[in-house]
């Protein structure tokens, strides 16, 4: 419990377009399954983290939920029985991109299929059926793990009684699509991404730098910026051999969360899961959101959104719990007015925690 | 009249932070000045326009504002002498980066001094002299403009009675700083770019056409997007070598609209002129916005602002227009519901041409 556990999926696994052979799928649990096997929370995780959810004895790092999950906290491990999967494609784990294909014994990289957030919500269900878990409390998930968590549902209606889906959507909308799609480009233009041939001990460094650097913007939000640097200047000297460097402290509070990220996720992996949210629509298991919601067999449901978020805008999430209205018996969506935009979920608890704890 | 004219500055030009020796300052004139010199009206453009604003008998092509400068239109050329020029530190006439320094016989490219909005404004003055105009009927300005337009204002608050400022601000603000930074950054990271001494006939090709992208997506607004695309796949098939290609028609979209940027456009310059919007901020010239402001001897001003703008946010041009209310007796702001973002008042016309035309 608490430290990274990994199935190996026996046989061949179906993906949307096309099949994996023998994958892995990461996951680490927390808490204690009930005898009557009915508190486990099964949780999905935006694009980047690993499924280090929260610490414990087995793993005392911080994990990427912290603030709420543990005992006591508002997902209670002394209550529930918390799993985090790393998503598949991701690369902290799972099997993705820069994993060995056990069948040609190279590295997948762009052989990987065309990876889709159904497929990642099917690696959580082997996990369920390897924990002996049938039918969970709740499936949960934040940004693409909303996604996610909405995708586990509708393939598995008998599989999940209540749902928590957090600055997320039922589909991405050109907007969003275009700031990653532009990342993904930025990525595959850096020479050393070589076609995704790339060295893994190096990779396309500059490329992953410039695309974090427009993923934090979209993470965040100007009204955030404006009260936490204002028109500051960088404290330290701009080095005299870079004629363009840093003027401002906005300027280097990114390239300090670009260097942090760049080197611990794989670039191909990062190209793979951020298209898989472009390509989600809830709409697709139906003729239309409506139409694909009506598989739902939630009985209870929260969405909550975030007023300044702009990659998951808050309409979107009154779109998405306007229609569940419609399917599930108890649905509530709360809107928060947190200022920290997309990434309010990790960083605005004060908010975010008595809201989680009170659907718990 | 309506063909491009350049006037060569005889002797040092003091920029804010350097010197130019005998600079060009390249404009264009529509309409007839007055025998009292009291029609003349200046336009500073946004970053990427020439000074061809208008089409005419001399430049019969269409201009960056054709619907909103000519005979009849909001901007009437019959009744107003219309002075467009190119910005300082451009690559459309006027001396920038990649013009030849008279010193030395060499491209200036980085040895140019850091641009500011206060030198476009100065280098708009100089052509006013030499034109033989005192005083205007009105300095105007989008976006940079708008900055640029006010700069003027403060540096000679002689010269301008009226004002007219759209989608602009008074300073930039962090979230827009980090945008533009980051545009730059990705111009700067192509090795084609050989630390600003590319070859002009090629030049950083992949990130002129990312940052533009970029640049595309923060003049748009996602509301419009949301109207105009939808999940829309590419008409085209994507190329067979492009393994994360194209699928959406948003993405087709900016792919079309960056190639016809690059080229025409020099890398050095764009650097040059993002940065200048950046530096600006109009409390540089007091204490603060309100005391900077105080040096204005503006009579009339309109401010417009647009309500899907967020990269001149609608909150900092009512900043701007309650700051200048303090100073300006007769201060009109005007806030339209145009869903097509910052790049409004070059498309949603139907808004636009009534605004401007009633202030004219």
């Amino acid at each position: 419990m608490g430290a990274l556990q990994k199935l190996l999926v026996r046989g061949s696994f179906a993906m949307q377009r096309g099949v994996l052979e023998s994958p892995v799928i990461a996951y680490e649990t927390l808490g204690n399954l009930s005898a009557a096997k009915d508190n486990a929370v099964l949780v999905f995780t935006g694009l980047s983290p690993s499924a280090h959810i929260a610490s414990s004895p087995a793993d005392p790092t911080t994990g990427w939920w912290e603030d709420m999950v543990g005992p006591g906290k508002p997902i209670d491990t002394d209550r529930y029985f918390v799993v985090c999967v790393n998503s598949l494609g991701s690369c902290f784990g799972s099997t993705g991109p820069a994993s060995l294909d056990p069948v040609t014994g190279d590295y997948y990289r762009l052989d990987f299929p065309v990876l889709c957030v159904e497929d990642i919500a099917n690696g959580g269900a082997l996990v369920l059926d390897h924990l002996g878990v049938d039918v969970l409390h709740t499936v949960v998930g934040p940004s693409m793990g909303g996604m996610t968590a909405l995708a586990f549902a509708l393939q598995h209606p008998d599989r999940s009684r209540r749902m928590l889906s957090i600055s997320s959507a039922g589909r991405s909308l050109p907007f969003s699509i275009a700031l990653r799609s532009l990342q993904r480009e930025i990525i595959r233009t850096d020479p050393a991404w070589r076609n995704g041939q790339y060295d893994f001990r190096r990779g396309p460094v500059s490329g992953m730098r410039l695309a974090r650097k427009l993923g934090m913007i979209t993470y965040r939000s100007a009204a955030e910026w404006a009260e936490r640097f204002g028109r500051e200047r960088a404290t330290r000297e701009p080095p005299t051999d870079h004629p363009f460097g840093i003027d401002f402290e906005v300027e280097s509070y990114l390239e300090a969360h670009a260097n942090r990220f760049i080197g611990g996720f794989d670039a191909n992996c990062y190209l793979y899961l951020s298209r898989a949210m472009d390509l989600f629509d809830a709409a697709n298991h139906g003729g239309s959101l409506e139409q694909g919601l009506r598989r739902l067999r939630i009985e209870s449901a929260l969405v909550i959104g975030v007023t300044s978020d702009f990659l998951f805008p808050l309409h979107q999430q009154e779109e998405l719990a306007r229609t569940l209205k419609t399917c599930v018996r108890d649905l509530e969506f709360k809107r928060l007015e947190s200022i920290q935009g997309h990434d309010s979920f990790l960083v605005d608890m004060d908010r975010f925690r008595p809201s989680v704890a009170a659907f718990f």
